[in-house]
């Protein structure tokens, strides 16, 4: 039987609001079993290359990253965020440690190629360059590991990864010795039926279902990408995957439903 | 019989010189046996402060730390440089993993306190502040760890510390399970007689004999804050210490003699 091992992804909506962060530092630090977290920090990037004279360009949501802006990039995720949160979590009692994958080779990607668009140095997470191995024994040592979305090609290279890729790889790769699950904080309460009304929570989606969400439009812009990555990571070992609101992070720990639940296949569950 | 361990401490002048650095690298990487890096990078602070906007106010050649310095020291030592190193290490061969003190509670500290100097959010290393259970863990996995000057209370602040004391503390406390040999690596090939005159290197120094080149000003500047870390690690369980050019390191790694050997008194070897 597989040890429970809950992978939490939080970006720019926790980092940015204090006592959202507060909560979920006790939340993680409180949690009984074991525990990766991954974090973005767009948000906080974009003010720092505002400061260093900067200006992010972006496409389709997603940074073209230069090698000034790499720099601010690990600066930032690596550092800054990283570090906060590190400290924060430990000062409420959990053992963290933070981590880009760079360090001790634990996440390694590859420069992304394409020939319409020049991202500059973003990386994409290699098959197979999770280094498992690490992972595991951090966890048995009772360290909470947190990435930053920070990657390297294990030839000096570091690249800007995107968090919810880099999280999805993360969790695949640990299904192997772990009961995986995946969960997405963001700034809903999961996915809405009717953007403007967050009473509106789908509980449980399909890969169909997310189809159709696409095509009327009620999936659209950040949404796609993020919910591209969660549905990537089911059917490949990870046990669930939810996206929900970093509030209702502590019910999802406990082991109560909150936000939305998605699966490959409704498979005799209400569909949406 | 303790293994040995090495503990070398680089700063700006390795990191500013791209030679230079791949030299360090290279060496470092194909090191046999136990090793820990502890780096700076005050320079580097100082060009991403510029681009923020922010005067570095500094007194005797040491950094006032105000809340956004802290956030750039963070960003520049925990997140830049300190991944750039690793990256480059792993890439040479070596499994590098880079810390600040704040990771896995590695290195605590207290935040300066002085009646004369508001310091801002530096801190000074704790007695018993060295997480040695930690380190000792990294090494026995082959891992080189590799620290940033940033320390934490445990209460959730982050602190700016001084890299060589950093390295004279994480030395004497390793002191205890391993032979720990402080290596600093600065811009000059040793303690000199003459400062301006590189083959003037004093081979041995005594605490006494640096009391006289402080009295006679050869000594000066950043040279006695620096001396003063190294010797305050001498006498506490480090077998060696020594102040040595960066290009020397190879030859020391290999057991040869190059730069400034410090000891505790003279006890029979040639005076300065």
């Amino acid at each position: 039987m597989k040890q429970n091992l809950f992978l939490v992804k939080i970006g720019g909506n926790v980092l940015d609001d204090p006592e959202l962060f507060k909560q979920v530092i006790h939340t993680v630090a409180s949690a009984s079993g074991k525990l990766i977290m991954v974090h973005g920090g767009g948000r906080e990037l974009d003010r720092w290359s505002a400061k260093a004279g900067i200006i992010p360009q972006k496409l389709n949501g997603r940074r073209l990253t230069d090698a000034e802006t790499l720099k601010l990039a690990v600066m930032v995720y690596g550092g800054l965020l990283n570090k906060q949160l590190v400290a924060e979590l430990n000062a409420a009692g959990a053992c963290a440690i933070g981590l880009t994958g760079a360090d001790a080779d634990s996440v390694r990607a590859a420069r992304r190629s394409s020939a319409e668009t020049d991202w500059g140095f973003v990386g994409d997470v290699l098959p197979g360059g999770v280094n498992a191995d690490l992972i595991s024994c951090l966890l048995e040592r009772g360290m909470i590991p947190v990435f930053s979305a920070i990657t390297h090609d294990n030839e000096g290279q570091l690249f800007n990864t995107n968090a919810d890729t880099m999280a999805a790889e993360i969790a695949v790769t640990m299904s192997s010795d772990f009961r995986v699950v995946l969960l997405y904080c963001f700034e809903k309460p999961g996915v809405l039926m009717d953007a403007g009304d967050d009473t509106s929570v789908i509980p449980v989606l399909d890969q169909a279902g997310f189809g159709r969400l696409k095509e009327s439009g009620i999936a659209r812009d950040g949404m796609i990408p993020k919910l591209d990555n969660a549905f990537g990571a089911i059917g490949r070992g990870v046990e669930s995957v939810r996206v929900l609101h970093a509030a209702a992070l502590n019910d999802v720990l406990n082991g109560n439903a909150a936000g939305t639940l998605l699966v490959s296949e409704m498979n005799g569950l209400e569909p949406c």
